[in-house]
């Protein structure tokens, strides 16, 4: 087990806690593999070890790290910051920092865990603020979206770090030489959209940025594949992700229906199976659950609120790939080199700023 | 043909012009039934006349009003006011103030239909703006989500109107006696979100407004039909709006892909064939082309740009549909109930604030 990769996990967090972290990790060790993965438990000891002795697959690999403070989903990110101290989340951050596990996965406040994370991992290359990425499904391929939930409101110079960002991780994660990027509006006119986007599409056209800028695209070109990342401010990312998540259900809904209509939509569906089985594999909501927070010195994974194990599994897994690619390091490498080609970047070592008390 | 009704056409708007508009105009009048209705097409007689040649269906029912100027897609809205007279768009609307029509259809620039409708048509019942409301089929029935993109920013004002605008738009299309309300946002608690919408979120459960408010809900709830009416700003409906249609065209390719992929896949397909047929239908987004301006004195309906001629005819079929309900009476009957309600609305026949520019 000495090779083996920790993750540590904010069992507290989300919907359901432990009832779907410690089944989750159950599921993600066996789909990672025996010996390969290892998780540090954080949250309320009596609650976690009973989970494991339902789920004996996670009791071999987990151990856990008991502490009594939960952070409420309803939890301002300051009130969290000043009180969050020793609480489930804040505890699997810090063993990120403390260089006990390679990742930290929370499906808690996300508010919290970004005003947490930020404070204990810090930035990187210069950057302000994190954002949280989702790896989109598309025709063409996989397209990174961000933010899709860090942050409330993006001013111009935040959409900037999202590029360069969502650029890096597309590189270090789906393995593209150079991606095109999109900034996402409502047409693709540059006087299109507010002050915002059409700022920050000026800057991407007549900056020196080495980013392969495509201009403004729509919520259509996210599924289409237009371009391999789409930047957007954190309110609008959040809704965009959810309403195709809710599209999607909608669709399977709309399968099932159909293929329980009549005893030939039946025996068609018998017989088509397996293709059945792949659409409905493809359009599983929870197979993309579990998106990174771009930006720190350490990788944070947030998890739906209200994934299920199967689910919380898949952010499991995103963070045992990210942990073992050695992304953190590329990540932190293509952050530097673009970073100093931002006007007005600051220092990577300065002090964290204060957190947004915003959302 | 004394009491068909007639709809005008704005038929240079869109991607594809009268190639579109025409046959599109010969579909719906099919799909109407003969003696119900008839159209005003209006643009470049020369092209029109030659689509007309091919399409002897919309020949039978269609005027051509010959004009010569076009609104450019990549116009502003204020340029569009000053030199748009006598365009296309703005013919088609005059038609409706001048009651030679019903309803006028335009797959032309948005912020221009919506300031010329604004200026010729003027607000109803003290509103400020208008908002574009799309019809989102869901897992409960159909939900009115507005804006989809007639404004690019709303305050906490504006976002009141739409939700008062949606609820009278759901009584009288889609003939629910008290529908619930939602609010667009990132979650679900009082604190989340930017300053708009929690604004909103308060004036809405503290005045006395006769809605049936149910506070906030994310973007996989307008799937989930959680409510009737979702209430958003423009740039995030259409933003969602669009992402939806892109994840549903994403679906039927993975179905097409999923029953081609082996012969197992394509008999079951073939046996399974009317509810495959069933499926696509409802996933076809042409099928919801066709939103209405939400607000004016007088029915306009706004098409994609993009939409092909079954798209086009979706939304005359829409137009029509509006025009033959009386919806126009009803919906002014509850704007001028509701907006008495509201703090410090206008009086009805105030004269048309100037034109929003910035889009």
């Amino acid at each position: 087990m000495s090779d083996s990769i920790v993750i540590s996990i904010d069992a507290m967090g989300g919907d359901h806690g432990p009832a779907v972290a410690v089944p989750g990790a159950a599921l993600a060790a066996e789909r990672i593999g025996p010996g390969r993965v290892r998780f540090l438990l954080f949250g309320d000891e009596a609650q976690i070890r009973a989970e494991l002795e339902r789920h004996p697959g996670a009791k071999a690999v987990c151990e856990v790290r008991g502490c009594d403070k939960v952070i409420a989903a309803d939890e301002k990110p300051a009130q969290a910051l000043r009180r969050g101290k020793g609480s489930s989340l804040w505890n699997a951050v810090e063993a990120v920092k403390e260089r006990q596990a390679a990742a930290a996965v929370s499906g808690g406040n996300t508010g919290a865990l970004m005003a947490i994370s930020k404070l204990q991992l810090r930035m990187t290359g210069g950057l302000d603020r994190p954002a949280i990425v989702a790896s989109w499904p598309t025709m063409r391929g996989v397209t990174a979206v961000l933010d899709v939930g860090a942050n409330i409101e993006s001013d111009a110079a935040q959409l900037l770090e999202f590029a360069i960002m969502g650029e890096a991780f597309h590189c270090a994660v789906h393995g593209s030489k150079r991606p095109t990027v999109g900034l996402l509006n409502v047409g693709s006119e540059d006087q299109k959209g507010h002050e915002e986007v059409r700022e920050a599409n000026r800057i991407l056209r007549e900056s020196g940025l080495n980013i392969d800028y495509r201009g403004f695209v729509e919520g259509d070109d996210i599924a289409k594949g237009t371009v391999d990342v789409v930047v957007t401010d954190g309110f609008t990312g959040n809704v965009a992700l959810k309403t195709a998540e809710g599209t999607a259900r909608f669709v399977r809904q709309v399968l099932r229906d159909a293929f329980s209509s009549s005893w030939q939509a039946k025996l068609g569906a018998v017989i088509a199976g397996p293709a059945l089985k792949r659409i409905r594999d493809r359009l599983d909501p929870s197979s993309v659950n579990g998106g990174p927070l771009l930006g720190l010195n350490g990788l944070v994974i947030k998890s739906h609120g209200s994934a299920d194990a199967k689910g919380f599994a898949n952010a499991l897994k995103v963070a045992y790939d990210l942990a073992a690619s050695g992304y953190a390091a590329q990540i932190d490498r293509n952050m530097k080199h673009l970073a100093a080609a931002l006007p007005g970047s600051g220092p990577p070592e300065g002090p964290a700023p204060a957190p947004e008390t915003d959302q």
